[in-house]
Protein backbone atom coordinates (compact mmCIF):
# COMPACT_ATOMS: atom_id res chain seq x y z
CA UNK A 1 0.00 0.00 0.00
CA UNK A 2 1.82 3.54 -1.06
CA UNK A 3 1.80 6.20 1.52
CA UNK A 4 0.37 9.79 1.32
CA UNK A 5 1.73 13.06 0.37
CA UNK A 6 -0.93 15.89 2.34
CA UNK A 7 0.23 19.20 2.19
CA UNK A 8 -1.11 21.82 5.18
CA UNK A 9 -1.36 25.66 4.07
CA UNK A 10 -1.45 27.03 7.03
CA UNK A 11 -0.55 25.63 11.12
CA UNK A 12 -3.84 26.38 11.91
CA UNK A 13 -5.24 23.73 10.00
CA UNK A 14 -2.84 21.33 11.22
CA UNK A 15 -5.20 19.67 13.86
CA UNK A 16 -6.95 18.43 10.43
CA UNK A 17 -4.03 16.33 9.16
CA UNK A 18 -2.43 15.40 12.48
CA UNK A 19 -1.07 11.83 12.46
CA UNK A 20 1.69 10.95 14.88
CA UNK A 21 2.49 8.11 12.87
CA UNK A 22 3.69 10.62 9.60
CA UNK A 23 6.57 12.72 8.79
CA UNK A 24 5.85 16.66 9.21
CA UNK A 25 7.81 18.49 6.67
CA UNK A 26 7.61 22.13 8.42
CA UNK A 27 8.35 24.69 6.07
CA UNK A 28 9.16 28.42 5.76
CA UNK A 29 10.96 29.34 3.37
CA UNK A 30 11.55 32.94 4.00
CA UNK A 31 13.51 32.23 6.28
CA UNK A 32 13.13 30.73 9.33
CA UNK A 33 13.84 26.99 7.88
CA UNK A 34 16.18 28.20 5.17
CA UNK A 35 17.89 29.62 8.09
CA UNK A 36 17.55 26.69 10.68
CA UNK A 37 19.14 24.63 7.52
CA UNK A 38 21.77 27.09 7.05
CA UNK A 39 23.30 26.85 10.57
CA UNK A 40 23.05 23.22 11.45
CA UNK A 41 24.73 22.89 7.78
CA UNK A 42 27.18 25.77 9.44
CA UNK A 43 28.00 23.89 12.70
CA UNK A 44 25.60 24.72 14.92
CA UNK A 45 24.75 21.61 17.41
CA UNK A 46 20.93 22.24 18.34
CA UNK A 47 18.61 25.38 17.92
CA UNK A 48 15.81 24.97 20.38
CA UNK A 49 12.23 26.45 18.85
CA UNK A 50 10.51 28.49 21.09
CA UNK A 51 7.06 30.53 19.66
CA UNK A 52 6.90 33.27 22.67
CA UNK A 53 9.59 36.28 22.62
CA UNK A 54 9.36 35.74 26.80
CA UNK A 55 10.17 32.79 26.42
CA UNK A 56 13.63 34.03 24.30
CA UNK A 57 14.09 36.63 26.51
CA UNK A 58 14.20 33.82 29.60
CA UNK A 59 16.91 31.84 27.49
CA UNK A 60 18.60 34.89 26.56
CA UNK A 61 18.86 35.61 30.64
CA UNK A 62 19.81 32.53 31.18
CA UNK A 63 22.99 33.22 28.85
CA UNK A 64 22.03 31.65 25.64
CA UNK A 65 22.58 32.93 22.27
CA UNK A 66 19.11 33.49 20.62
CA UNK A 67 17.39 34.56 17.55
CA UNK A 68 14.15 36.38 17.20
CA UNK A 69 12.82 38.04 14.36
CA UNK A 70 8.79 39.39 13.99
CA UNK A 71 7.67 40.85 10.86
CA UNK A 72 10.83 40.11 8.97
CA UNK A 73 12.83 42.04 11.59
CA UNK A 74 15.53 41.02 14.16
CA UNK A 75 13.98 42.10 17.56
CA UNK A 76 16.58 44.34 19.82
CA UNK A 77 18.81 42.89 22.51
CA UNK A 78 18.96 38.88 20.84
CA UNK A 79 22.12 38.23 18.68
CA UNK A 80 20.59 36.79 15.54
CA UNK A 81 17.64 37.23 12.75
CA UNK A 82 16.46 34.40 10.84
CA UNK A 83 18.43 35.77 7.94
CA UNK A 84 20.54 32.58 6.72
CA UNK A 85 23.42 34.93 6.80
CA UNK A 86 23.55 35.43 10.32
CA UNK A 87 24.62 31.85 10.55
CA UNK A 88 27.53 31.72 8.28
CA UNK A 89 30.21 32.33 10.29
CA UNK A 90 32.47 29.98 12.19
CA UNK A 91 32.30 31.10 15.39
CA UNK A 92 28.87 29.92 15.61
CA UNK A 93 30.03 26.04 15.37
CA UNK A 94 28.81 23.37 18.47
CA UNK A 95 26.74 26.44 19.74
CA UNK A 96 23.15 26.16 20.85
CA UNK A 97 21.11 28.83 19.79
CA UNK A 98 17.49 29.58 20.62
CA UNK A 99 15.08 30.76 17.23
CA UNK A 100 11.94 33.03 18.01
CA UNK A 101 9.97 33.92 14.22
CA UNK A 102 6.74 35.14 13.27
CA UNK A 103 5.85 31.80 11.64
CA UNK A 104 8.39 29.14 11.22
CA UNK A 105 8.87 28.33 14.95
CA UNK A 106 5.17 28.91 15.46
CA UNK A 107 4.72 26.01 12.59
CA UNK A 108 7.21 23.74 14.75
CA UNK A 109 5.07 24.51 17.79
CA UNK A 110 1.96 22.99 16.29
CA UNK A 111 2.91 19.89 14.92
CA UNK A 112 5.19 19.29 17.64
CA UNK A 113 3.03 15.66 19.36
CA UNK A 114 4.30 14.08 15.42
CA UNK A 115 6.83 11.67 16.03
CA UNK A 116 8.73 12.84 13.20
CA UNK A 117 9.49 16.44 12.09
CA UNK A 118 12.04 17.46 9.29
CA UNK A 119 12.79 21.10 8.65
CA UNK A 120 12.46 21.49 4.42
CA UNK A 121 14.06 24.09 2.30
CA UNK A 122 14.87 24.62 -1.22
CA UNK A 123 18.45 24.21 0.27
CA UNK A 124 18.22 20.66 1.15
CA UNK A 125 14.95 19.39 -0.60
CA UNK A 126 16.40 16.56 -2.71
CA UNK A 127 18.77 15.41 0.55
CA UNK A 128 14.94 15.32 2.15
CA UNK A 129 13.06 13.79 -0.65
CA UNK A 130 15.80 10.70 -0.65
CA UNK A 131 15.98 10.61 3.02
CA UNK A 132 11.96 10.34 3.32
CA UNK A 133 11.17 7.89 0.25
CA UNK A 134 12.48 4.55 2.07
CA UNK A 135 10.78 5.43 5.19
CA UNK A 136 7.52 3.99 4.81
CA UNK A 137 5.99 6.91 6.09
CA UNK A 138 3.04 8.99 5.02
CA UNK A 139 4.33 12.63 4.67
CA UNK A 140 2.68 15.94 5.91
CA UNK A 141 3.73 19.03 4.63
CA UNK A 142 3.17 21.41 7.25
CA UNK A 143 3.03 25.22 5.29
CA UNK A 144 4.14 27.83 7.84
CA UNK A 145 2.69 30.49 6.02
CA UNK A 146 2.38 34.24 7.17
CA UNK A 147 0.20 34.93 10.63
CA UNK A 148 -1.34 31.40 9.77
CA UNK A 149 -2.46 32.35 5.90
CA UNK A 150 -1.32 30.78 3.13
CA UNK A 151 1.61 31.84 1.46
CA UNK A 152 3.17 31.33 -2.06
CA UNK A 153 6.80 30.36 -1.38
CA UNK A 154 6.02 27.54 1.12
CA UNK A 155 3.62 26.06 -1.16
CA UNK A 156 5.80 26.35 -3.95
CA UNK A 157 8.72 23.80 -1.85
CA UNK A 158 5.29 21.66 -0.68
CA UNK A 159 4.92 21.00 -4.80
CA UNK A 160 8.44 20.65 -5.19
CA UNK A 161 8.55 18.54 -2.17
CA UNK A 162 5.39 16.46 -3.52
CA UNK A 163 6.60 16.08 -7.23
CA UNK A 164 9.84 14.53 -6.08
CA UNK A 165 8.19 12.07 -3.38
CA UNK A 166 5.41 11.52 -6.30
CA UNK A 167 7.89 10.45 -8.66
CA UNK A 168 8.18 6.99 -6.69
CA UNK A 169 5.15 4.39 -6.99
CA UNK A 170 5.34 4.02 -3.34
CA UNK A 171 3.46 7.73 -2.64
CA UNK A 172 0.81 9.02 -3.60
CA UNK A 173 -2.31 12.14 -3.21
CA UNK A 174 -5.71 12.68 -3.39
CA UNK A 175 -5.20 15.59 -1.35
CA UNK A 176 -5.79 18.97 -3.36
CA UNK A 177 -3.95 20.98 -1.34
CA UNK A 178 -1.05 19.09 -2.48
CA UNK A 179 -2.08 19.00 -6.59
CA UNK A 180 -2.65 22.53 -6.23
CA UNK A 181 1.07 22.89 -4.78
CA UNK A 182 2.55 20.88 -7.68
CA UNK A 183 1.00 22.77 -10.25
CA UNK A 184 1.87 26.26 -8.99
CA UNK A 185 6.06 24.67 -8.83
CA UNK A 186 5.02 23.49 -12.46
CA UNK A 187 4.37 26.91 -13.17
CA UNK A 188 7.25 28.83 -11.11
CA UNK A 189 9.83 26.03 -11.58
CA UNK A 190 12.09 27.51 -14.30
CA UNK A 191 12.50 31.08 -12.47
CA UNK A 192 10.97 31.01 -8.97
CA UNK A 193 12.25 34.40 -8.47
CA UNK A 194 10.47 35.95 -11.21
CA UNK A 195 7.29 34.13 -10.72
CA UNK A 196 7.69 35.18 -6.50
CA UNK A 197 7.13 39.42 -7.64
CA UNK A 198 3.71 38.77 -6.84
CA UNK A 199 3.78 37.10 -3.79
CA UNK A 200 2.79 39.42 -0.72
CA UNK A 201 5.80 37.91 1.58
CA UNK A 202 8.70 38.73 -1.31
CA UNK A 203 7.31 42.36 -1.36
CA UNK A 204 7.61 42.47 2.36
CA UNK A 205 11.04 41.14 2.23
CA UNK A 206 11.52 43.49 -1.02
CA UNK A 207 10.88 46.31 1.06
CA UNK A 208 13.14 45.30 3.74
CA UNK A 209 15.60 45.28 0.95
CA UNK A 210 16.58 41.59 1.33
CA UNK A 211 16.98 40.64 -2.19
CA UNK A 212 20.37 38.83 -1.10
CA UNK A 213 18.87 36.53 1.12
CA UNK A 214 15.19 35.88 -1.06
CA UNK A 215 17.72 34.72 -3.69
CA UNK A 216 19.48 32.35 -1.62
CA UNK A 217 16.17 31.00 -0.18
CA UNK A 218 15.54 30.31 -3.36
CA UNK A 219 18.17 28.28 -4.33
CA UNK A 220 18.36 24.51 -5.03
CA UNK A 221 20.67 21.93 -3.07
CA UNK A 222 23.02 23.24 -1.36
CA UNK A 223 23.32 20.57 1.26
CA UNK A 224 22.72 17.05 2.63
CA UNK A 225 22.24 18.62 6.02
CA UNK A 226 18.20 17.24 7.14
CA UNK A 227 17.36 18.81 10.37
CA UNK A 228 15.35 17.11 12.66
CA UNK A 229 12.91 17.94 15.73
CA UNK A 230 14.38 15.82 18.30
CA UNK A 231 13.47 16.08 22.29
CA UNK A 232 12.82 19.74 21.52
CA UNK A 233 15.73 20.64 20.17
CA UNK A 234 16.54 20.61 16.28
CA UNK A 235 19.78 18.89 15.43
CA UNK A 236 21.14 17.58 12.73
CA UNK A 237 19.92 13.78 11.34
CA UNK A 238 23.52 12.75 10.70
CA UNK A 239 24.03 13.52 14.42
CA UNK A 240 20.85 11.63 15.81
CA UNK A 241 22.05 8.64 13.95
CA UNK A 242 25.27 8.38 15.13
CA UNK A 243 24.47 9.34 18.88
CA UNK B 1 -8.05 53.93 -3.62
CA UNK B 2 -8.84 50.31 -5.24
CA UNK B 3 -10.47 47.67 -3.46
CA UNK B 4 -8.86 44.43 -2.42
CA UNK B 5 -9.67 41.15 -3.07
CA UNK B 6 -8.55 38.30 -0.74
CA UNK B 7 -9.58 34.52 -0.72
CA UNK B 8 -9.98 32.61 2.40
CA UNK B 9 -9.37 28.91 1.67
CA UNK B 10 -11.30 27.52 4.71
CA UNK B 11 -14.02 28.50 7.14
CA UNK B 12 -11.46 27.71 10.13
CA UNK B 13 -9.50 30.61 8.76
CA UNK B 14 -12.15 33.20 8.23
CA UNK B 15 -11.19 34.86 11.47
CA UNK B 16 -8.09 36.09 10.09
CA UNK B 17 -10.23 38.04 7.44
CA UNK B 18 -13.02 38.79 8.74
CA UNK B 19 -14.31 42.41 8.23
CA UNK B 20 -17.32 43.79 8.38
CA UNK B 21 -17.30 46.49 5.74
CA UNK B 22 -16.17 43.60 3.22
CA UNK B 23 -18.41 41.54 0.90
CA UNK B 24 -18.22 37.98 1.42
CA UNK B 25 -18.96 36.08 -1.11
CA UNK B 26 -19.16 32.12 0.04
CA UNK B 27 -18.46 29.07 -2.29
CA UNK B 28 -19.52 25.43 -2.04
CA UNK B 29 -19.34 24.57 -5.52
CA UNK B 30 -19.96 20.62 -4.93
CA UNK B 31 -22.67 21.49 -3.88
CA UNK B 32 -24.56 23.74 -1.69
CA UNK B 33 -24.03 26.63 -3.12
CA UNK B 34 -24.82 25.92 -6.66
CA UNK B 35 -28.10 24.30 -5.07
CA UNK B 36 -29.13 27.36 -3.25
CA UNK B 37 -28.64 29.75 -6.67
CA UNK B 38 -30.76 27.05 -8.71
CA UNK B 39 -33.51 27.02 -5.41
CA UNK B 40 -33.52 31.18 -5.73
CA UNK B 41 -33.37 31.11 -9.45
CA UNK B 42 -36.19 28.44 -9.55
CA UNK B 43 -38.46 30.65 -7.33
CA UNK B 44 -37.55 29.52 -3.58
CA UNK B 45 -38.34 32.50 -1.28
CA UNK B 46 -35.91 31.70 1.31
CA UNK B 47 -33.62 29.01 2.46
CA UNK B 48 -32.54 29.25 5.87
CA UNK B 49 -29.12 27.72 6.44
CA UNK B 50 -28.67 25.93 9.98
CA UNK B 51 -24.96 24.24 10.74
CA UNK B 52 -26.21 21.29 12.35
CA UNK B 53 -28.32 18.63 11.83
CA UNK B 54 -29.88 18.71 15.39
CA UNK B 55 -31.04 22.02 14.31
CA UNK B 56 -32.56 21.11 11.03
CA UNK B 57 -34.55 18.23 13.09
CA UNK B 58 -36.30 20.96 14.58
CA UNK B 59 -37.49 23.10 11.74
CA UNK B 60 -38.47 19.97 10.13
CA UNK B 61 -40.70 18.99 13.98
CA UNK B 62 -42.19 22.65 13.32
CA UNK B 63 -43.37 21.64 9.53
CA UNK B 64 -40.24 23.36 7.74
CA UNK B 65 -39.39 22.18 4.29
CA UNK B 66 -35.68 20.71 5.59
CA UNK B 67 -32.88 19.81 3.40
CA UNK B 68 -29.94 18.17 4.82
CA UNK B 69 -26.49 16.73 3.52
CA UNK B 70 -23.40 14.86 5.01
CA UNK B 71 -20.73 13.79 3.28
CA UNK B 72 -22.37 13.91 -0.23
CA UNK B 73 -25.39 12.27 1.27
CA UNK B 74 -28.74 12.86 1.40
CA UNK B 75 -30.35 12.60 5.11
CA UNK B 76 -33.15 10.44 6.06
CA UNK B 77 -36.06 12.53 7.20
CA UNK B 78 -35.60 15.28 5.20
CA UNK B 79 -37.20 16.64 1.81
CA UNK B 80 -34.14 17.49 -0.06
CA UNK B 81 -30.35 17.10 -0.47
CA UNK B 82 -27.65 19.24 -2.06
CA UNK B 83 -28.49 18.66 -5.59
CA UNK B 84 -29.23 21.37 -7.64
CA UNK B 85 -31.41 19.03 -9.30
CA UNK B 86 -33.83 18.70 -6.24
CA UNK B 87 -34.43 22.01 -6.58
CA UNK B 88 -36.36 22.03 -10.57
CA UNK B 89 -39.54 21.08 -9.26
CA UNK B 90 -42.56 23.85 -9.78
CA UNK B 91 -43.79 22.59 -6.02
CA UNK B 92 -40.59 24.68 -4.60
CA UNK B 93 -41.57 28.30 -5.82
CA UNK B 94 -42.49 30.81 -3.01
CA UNK B 95 -41.40 28.13 -0.25
CA UNK B 96 -39.17 28.46 2.39
CA UNK B 97 -36.48 25.66 2.55
CA UNK B 98 -34.24 25.09 5.79
CA UNK B 99 -30.85 24.22 4.67
CA UNK B 100 -27.69 22.09 6.38
CA UNK B 101 -24.89 20.96 4.57
CA UNK B 102 -21.11 19.66 4.91
CA UNK B 103 -19.42 22.57 4.13
CA UNK B 104 -21.30 25.34 2.70
CA UNK B 105 -23.85 26.38 5.59
CA UNK B 106 -20.73 26.25 8.26
CA UNK B 107 -19.21 28.49 5.63
CA UNK B 108 -22.05 30.73 5.86
CA UNK B 109 -21.82 30.64 9.65
CA UNK B 110 -18.36 31.45 9.82
CA UNK B 111 -19.16 34.49 8.28
CA UNK B 112 -22.14 35.52 9.69
CA UNK B 113 -21.10 38.88 11.12
CA UNK B 114 -20.14 40.22 7.76
CA UNK B 115 -22.64 42.72 6.68
CA UNK B 116 -23.03 41.43 3.31
CA UNK B 117 -22.65 38.08 2.38
CA UNK B 118 -23.63 36.73 -1.13
CA UNK B 119 -23.83 32.94 -2.55
CA UNK B 120 -21.53 32.40 -5.21
CA UNK B 121 -21.26 29.48 -8.01
CA UNK B 122 -19.92 28.99 -11.13
CA UNK B 123 -23.60 29.62 -12.25
CA UNK B 124 -24.18 33.00 -11.19
CA UNK B 125 -20.22 34.46 -11.23
CA UNK B 126 -20.95 36.98 -14.00
CA UNK B 127 -23.86 38.47 -12.17
CA UNK B 128 -22.15 38.27 -8.92
CA UNK B 129 -19.40 40.39 -10.24
CA UNK B 130 -21.14 42.75 -12.07
CA UNK B 131 -22.82 43.47 -9.18
CA UNK B 132 -19.90 43.48 -6.87
CA UNK B 133 -17.98 45.78 -9.28
CA UNK B 134 -19.40 49.35 -8.83
CA UNK B 135 -19.80 48.33 -4.60
CA UNK B 136 -16.90 50.40 -3.77
CA UNK B 137 -16.18 47.33 -1.09
CA UNK B 138 -13.22 44.64 -0.13
CA UNK B 139 -13.92 41.41 -0.73
CA UNK B 140 -13.31 38.25 0.47
CA UNK B 141 -13.96 34.97 -1.63
CA UNK B 142 -14.71 32.46 1.24
CA UNK B 143 -14.44 28.89 0.50
CA UNK B 144 -16.00 26.32 2.06
CA UNK B 145 -13.45 23.74 0.95
CA UNK B 146 -14.27 20.19 2.85
CA UNK B 147 -14.38 19.74 6.61
CA UNK B 148 -12.31 23.16 6.71
CA UNK B 149 -9.74 21.62 4.07
CA UNK B 150 -8.16 23.21 0.98
CA UNK B 151 -10.70 21.98 -2.02
CA UNK B 152 -9.74 22.54 -6.10
CA UNK B 153 -13.45 23.92 -7.00
CA UNK B 154 -13.98 26.28 -4.80
CA UNK B 155 -10.63 27.70 -5.50
CA UNK B 156 -10.93 27.45 -8.92
CA UNK B 157 -14.15 29.37 -8.70
CA UNK B 158 -12.11 32.09 -6.38
CA UNK B 159 -9.44 32.45 -9.04
CA UNK B 160 -12.15 32.78 -11.60
CA UNK B 161 -14.71 35.52 -9.84
CA UNK B 162 -11.02 37.61 -8.90
CA UNK B 163 -10.18 37.43 -12.29
CA UNK B 164 -13.07 39.27 -13.30
CA UNK B 165 -13.05 41.56 -10.84
CA UNK B 166 -9.35 42.08 -11.25
CA UNK B 167 -9.96 43.61 -14.71
CA UNK B 168 -11.05 46.37 -13.51
CA UNK B 169 -8.50 49.25 -11.91
CA UNK B 170 -10.93 49.55 -9.04
CA UNK B 171 -9.64 46.57 -7.67
CA UNK B 172 -6.09 44.81 -6.69
CA UNK B 173 -4.72 42.02 -4.50
CA UNK B 174 -1.34 41.15 -2.90
CA UNK B 175 -2.90 37.96 -1.53
CA UNK B 176 -1.65 34.94 -2.48
CA UNK B 177 -4.00 32.68 -2.33
CA UNK B 178 -6.18 34.88 -4.90
CA UNK B 179 -3.54 35.04 -7.24
CA UNK B 180 -2.59 30.98 -6.53
CA UNK B 181 -6.10 30.81 -7.12
CA UNK B 182 -6.30 32.86 -9.44
CA UNK B 183 -3.39 30.44 -11.69
CA UNK B 184 -4.97 27.46 -10.83
CA UNK B 185 -8.09 28.75 -12.63
CA UNK B 186 -5.76 30.09 -16.01
CA UNK B 187 -4.88 26.37 -16.00
CA UNK B 188 -8.42 24.50 -15.78
CA UNK B 189 -10.58 26.74 -17.30
CA UNK B 190 -10.55 25.19 -20.98
CA UNK B 191 -12.07 22.02 -19.18
CA UNK B 192 -13.20 22.14 -15.92
CA UNK B 193 -14.42 18.96 -15.57
CA UNK B 194 -11.16 17.34 -17.10
CA UNK B 195 -9.01 19.38 -14.59
CA UNK B 196 -10.95 17.88 -11.68
CA UNK B 197 -10.50 14.39 -12.59
CA UNK B 198 -7.32 14.82 -10.19
CA UNK B 199 -9.40 16.42 -7.48
CA UNK B 200 -10.30 14.69 -4.25
CA UNK B 201 -13.84 15.77 -3.83
CA UNK B 202 -14.40 15.20 -7.34
CA UNK B 203 -13.88 11.64 -6.97
CA UNK B 204 -15.52 11.59 -3.83
CA UNK B 205 -18.87 12.68 -5.74
CA UNK B 206 -18.10 10.28 -8.95
CA UNK B 207 -18.06 6.78 -6.58
CA UNK B 208 -21.63 8.43 -5.77
CA UNK B 209 -22.65 8.53 -9.76
CA UNK B 210 -22.93 12.03 -9.67
CA UNK B 211 -21.66 13.08 -13.01
CA UNK B 212 -24.66 15.11 -13.71
CA UNK B 213 -24.91 17.12 -10.38
CA UNK B 214 -20.73 17.66 -11.26
CA UNK B 215 -21.21 18.40 -14.90
CA UNK B 216 -24.34 21.20 -14.14
CA UNK B 217 -22.49 22.37 -11.03
CA UNK B 218 -19.09 23.56 -13.40
CA UNK B 219 -21.66 25.55 -16.02
CA UNK B 220 -21.31 29.14 -16.29
CA UNK B 221 -23.53 31.60 -15.95
CA UNK B 222 -27.26 30.08 -16.50
CA UNK B 223 -28.64 32.82 -14.40
CA UNK B 224 -28.44 36.20 -13.00
CA UNK B 225 -29.76 35.70 -9.44
CA UNK B 226 -28.07 36.62 -6.38
CA UNK B 227 -28.78 34.87 -3.40
CA UNK B 228 -27.51 37.41 -0.26
CA UNK B 229 -27.51 36.64 3.73
CA UNK B 230 -30.24 39.08 5.51
CA UNK B 231 -31.76 38.62 8.95
CA UNK B 232 -30.93 34.75 9.31
CA UNK B 233 -32.43 34.21 5.48
CA UNK B 234 -31.11 33.88 2.06
CA UNK B 235 -33.11 35.46 -0.30
CA UNK B 236 -32.57 36.69 -3.81
CA UNK B 237 -30.83 39.91 -3.75
CA UNK B 238 -33.92 40.96 -6.72
CA UNK B 239 -36.10 40.70 -3.89
CA UNK B 240 -34.34 42.72 -0.84
CA UNK B 241 -33.90 45.40 -3.40
CA UNK B 242 -37.31 45.59 -4.61
CA UNK B 243 -38.34 45.09 -0.54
Amino acid sequence: MANTVQTCFSPALYPLFADQEAIVVVVDIFRATSAICTALDQGVECMIPVAGLDEAHRYKQQGYLVAAERNAIMQEGFDFGNSPFHYMDPAVKGKTIVISTTNGTQAIEAAKDASVIAIGSFLNISALAEWIKPQGRDVIILCAGWKNKFNMEDSLFAGALAGLLLEEESFTTLCDSTITAGYLFERAEKDLYGFLENSSHRSRLKNLKLEEDIRYCLTFNTMDTIPVFHDGGIISLARLVNH
